[in-house]
Parts: structure tokens; C-alpha cells; sequence
């Protein structure tokens, strides 16, 4: 790890990364969505959008290090003078960042790509404090993780399903394509859980936001069909917030007589109200594909993808 | 109409609005992503991002000009002071416009919101030209509608199957659920597929991006089930991404056999590239609902769902 020196005023954030290295971005950017002054994206492609100059703070996010497309986007940062950062465990990226002589901060490897979130999000943390956009978030993080370990012992695979949730949940999810809706700022739990369906259950699953999807997709709810609508909750709504997620609940329930899963994980903090639900459904995809007779770690043909790309 | 004065320097734009109205918004980023110099997102909610402020342009987009979450954030947008901008057909918006003395474009009243694309794309292009954003748009919106004038007699209900590439598409999407790709910059035609789909069709859909699918929803393909992939392709792409596109179809068809459907409509325009596809998809959608002997006109549990949060 080198520190980064601040030589100028920066006015966007792009977070660069694709896959389980991008979803760390995502929970950063709605963890401070009433914090960060200045707008940030997550750029999930070879190419920088053009607007991105040395104003820009790039933060290139790459598990193995390997990514065909952070590499590029790395490189184009750099050819574009942006105040570039890397986030890694090791590979070509991180031998970019010495050959140039740029900040990194090496993560320790993890199982999968997947489960490194944790490191991911306090390496990003560490980034939006040294760049002199954020105060510390570093206790924030402690404070969050806190929270999620005490979850473990209610989730864990010796805790049989009468008094697991996480199991009694997988088992709800388990005939039926997954719909899952959030409100934009909890938009990177929805995103989370329909990609842990994906790589761990190994089956389709679709989310979308509220109220957006009150405006098109709901005409999608005339019958019941082979879906399963989850709601992401939060205690932190407003009152305005219930009445989107209880009015599209309603709708869809008078239409197909359908009943909507709520997930909802009490928490203390901002963040915790972000990875507490992650955290769960991180389990209830794992759970579900043991319920299929499935092995939720290989990802063969994420593996064939990049191959066809590299 | 009234004119903008510019008083300022402008250095993000967020275009607010939900549903038909936002779409538009999607067209005009995906449309100028190597042309704008500062950030442009969309915000489908009542809510302004943290980092809005009086640098800000936001160009609130309501069909109705009586979307609950659109009425908000333009208040909000007027509170922190942004250079605000309305775009309607009428109601509650252009109201709020008149008494505040604040610049909005009146567009004309077309069958539903999803039919106005094409004026509020044109509204949208007229306010960053008169911001200052851009250069003059509106000539290349004229070559880009003439260039969708000329589809129109291949796809018109007169046109016979044997015939019409729209009534086939359909036909090939009648017992799935429809999964629909797309690179970042042709984003946008495969969001309003999808949308076309829930509202004329009443069927649900998915849409995501590549190349961020082949980093977790691939791991979905490992059997063959009730969706059909579909391709948005597009003439003007690098060898990097044809090779994207080309490796996510073979990793789907090495492991399922299932083989994804291409759209590809050549044009002359960047514009072009984005409204031909959308307007051939828009009949798609529509021959769909025909399919399944559903009116695609009225919107009833979207009329549900706003009633229930106004």
C-alpha cells in the first residue's frame, strides 16, 4: 500500500470493475448516497465514459488482478492523467501500478471473487478517505461487520431449518424465478442477491428498483406466473418509501393473488442496513443450491467468458 | 417555450422522471456518451442525489406532468437551486413551471407516455442545446426519424408475416421469457424492450448489460430453461466487442444448445443506431400482446400503483 498524493481538486468518482469486484462500488456509492458531494458511478466496461479526465478519481476494482476489460479501462485512465487507484489481490494490475509507479492496495485472496466484498468495500473506504473526499469510514466499516458476525450464528449450516431463516427462505424461492425490487439506495442488495443467485444457485433471477418498476414492469403482474416477487425493506423508509413498496406489494397481490417475500434485517448503521441483508442472502443462495443438488462454488462458465475474451 | 438564460457554469446534468418519460432521457446519454464532457445520469425517483446543486442542470421529463416522484424532484431541484428545466405535455408540472417563472418545453399529447419517445428525445436534445452542452441536435434527430420512416413500411400490421420481420421476432419470443443483452452504449434499446414487453405485451422480461453478464448471470445458462437470450447488436461495434457478444452467445449455446437471437438493424446515424432498433422492438412488442390476445393500449396496474402513491 503507498499513500496517495493529492495534487488537485477532484470532481467525479468512477469506480471501474465488473462482476463481484464492481458490487463493493455499488455498496459504497448508496452506503454515502447523502454524503458524497460530488457524483460517482460504477463503470462495468473497457471504456471510459467522456467525461472522465484528470478531475476524475478512477478506482479500478479487480479481484484477480486478470480482468480483460479493468485493465483497459486502468490504461485508459492513465492515458487520460485521472487520478487512477487499484484494488486487487495481485496479477497485471497491480504490476501496472509498480511499472508506473501509481497507488494500489493489495486485498488478501479470498474463496471466490464473491467473497472478498468485505475487503473490497473497507479498500474502498480507505481510497474516498485518502483522496479527501470522505472523514474516516473505517470505523463505519468495523462497526457494520460487527453487526453482520452476530447474524452468523442464526444462518449457519448446523442451525437446522426450524429456526433458520435463511434455510425457510431458500426453500420459498425454490420452484420460481427470483424478481427482487429495492429502492435505489438499497439498489446494491437486489443487485447482490439476483448475482449470488446466478453464480451460487446457478439459476435465472431478475432485479429491478422502485418505484421505477410501478411505471412499466408491473403490467407484467396481470397472472400469476412462475416468478417470485422479493421487496427489499429497510427500517430507515420514509413514509413516502412504504407507500411505494406496500402499493406495488397490493397491486400485485389483488392482480395474481401473489404474496411478495419481504426481506428485512434490522440493523443499527447506515451500512449495516446495506450488508446485514447482503449477508443473508448471501446464505439463501447457497442454501438453495444445496435445495437443487447443486456445488455453489466452480464458475465454469464465467471462466469460459473471459476466456473467449482475454 | 421560453428561453434558458445562462448564468452559470454547468457541470453535471441528472435527467429526473419515471417510466416512458425517463427512457428518453437513456436515449439522448447512450446517443452523446463520446460527445457530453460532464456527467449525465437518470434518476428514477423522487429524490435528488447529494451532490445536486446550482451547478447542476435537471431536466425534469413527465409525460403527464403529474408523476408524484417527477412533481418532487423538480421542487427539490428548485430548493437547491439547480438550473431547472421541465418537459410535459401539461398538468401539475408546467403549472409549478408558471408560477416559479422557470423555462419548460410543452410537448404535444400522443396515445400513452411510451409514445412520445421520439418529441421527448427532441424536447431533451433542444434544452442542452440551449444550455450550452452541445452543439445543434435537432437536425441530426430529423435524419435519425427519417431513417425510422423508412422501417416503418416493412413492420406495418398490412405487411404480412412471410414478410415482416417484426411479426416473426414475435412469434420466436411467444412461450419465453424474453432475456435481452446489451453493451453499456446500446443500453437503452434493450431497457425500452424490455419495458415494451411488461406494457404491451403484459409479459415479464429481463434486460442487463454485457459484458458485465458473462461475470455472473452466464453461470444461469448451465440448462436449458424457459428463456429466450436476445442480442441487441449493432453494426458500429469494435473487434473487442463483437468478440464479447460472440463469447456470451457460445458459452450459452455450448451449455444449453439454446441459441440466442440476434437484433441488428443497420443505420447511418449514431441516433439512428438506437431508434431504429427501438422502433422495430416497439412493434415487436405489440404483435407479442396480438399473439397472446392481449390489448397492449391500457396500462391498468400502473393506473393501480400511481393512485396508490400520489
Amino acid at each position: 500500500r503507498q499513500r496517495i498524493t493529492i495534487d488537485r481538486e477532484i470532481e467525479q468518482i468512477v469506480f471501474g470493475g465488473v462482476g463481484g469486484s464492481a458490487i463493493a462500488a455499488d455498496v459504497i456509492i448508496d452506503w454515502l448516497i447523502d454524503r458524497l458531494k460530488i457524483p460517482a458511478v460504477v463503470v462495468r466496461d473497457a471504456r471510459l465514459p467522456r467525461f472522465v479526465n484528470k478531475t476524475t478519481l478512477v478506482v479500478a476494482l479487480s479481484y484477480s488482478g486478470e480482468t480483460t476489460e479493468t485493465l483497459s479501462l486502468y490504461k485508459a485512465a492513465r492515458s487520460r492523467d485521472c487520478l487512477a487507484f487499484a484494488i486487487s489481490t495481485g496479477g497485471r494490475l497491480i504490476d501496472l501500478c509498480r511499472r508506473y509507479e501509481r497507488p494500489f492496495l493489495a486485498i488478501r485472496p479470498s474463496v471466490s471473487p464473491r467473497s472478498a466484498l468485505y475487503q473490497m468495500v473497507s479498500a474502498c473506504s480507505i481510497v474516498l478517505k485518502e483522496a479527501g473526499l470522505t472523514g474516516r469510514l473505517l470505523p463505519a466499516v468495523g462497526e457494520a461487520a460487527k453487526e453482520v458476525s452476530v447474524l452468523r450464528r442464526h444462518y449457519t449450516s448446523t442451525n437446522d431449518s426450524s429456526g433458520n431463516k435463511a434455510k425457510q427462505f431458500a426453500y420459498s424461492l425454490k420452484d420460481n424465478l427470483p424478481v427482487v425490487y429495492a429502492l435505489q439506495r438499497m439498489g446494491c442488495v437486489a443487485r447482490r442477491f439476483k448475482n449470488q443467485l446466478n453464480e451460487n444457485s446457478k439459476i435465472p433471477a431478475k432485479f429491478d428498483l422502485l418505484p421505477e418498476s410501478g411505471h412499466n414492469e408491473i403490467e407484467a403482474w396481470h397472472e400469476a406466473n412462475d416468478l417470485t416477487p422479493v421487496l427489499i425493506r429497510d427500517s430507515g423508509e420514509s413514509a413516502f418509501e412504504s407507500k411505494i413498496m406496500d402499493g406495488f406489494r397490493s397491486t400485485i397481490k389483488e392482480a395474481t393473488k401473489t404474496e411478495a417475500l419481504d426481506v428485512l434485517i434490522r440493523s443499527k448503521s447506515r451500512l449495516g442496513a446495506l450488508l446485514c441483508p447482503i449477508f443473508f442472502l448471501d446464505y439463501v443462495s447457497i442454501y438453495l443450491a444445496f435445495l437443487r443438488g447443486v456445488d455453489p462454488t466452480p464458475t465454469a462458465l464465467i471462466k469460459d467468458f473471459r476466456k473467449s475474451i482475454s
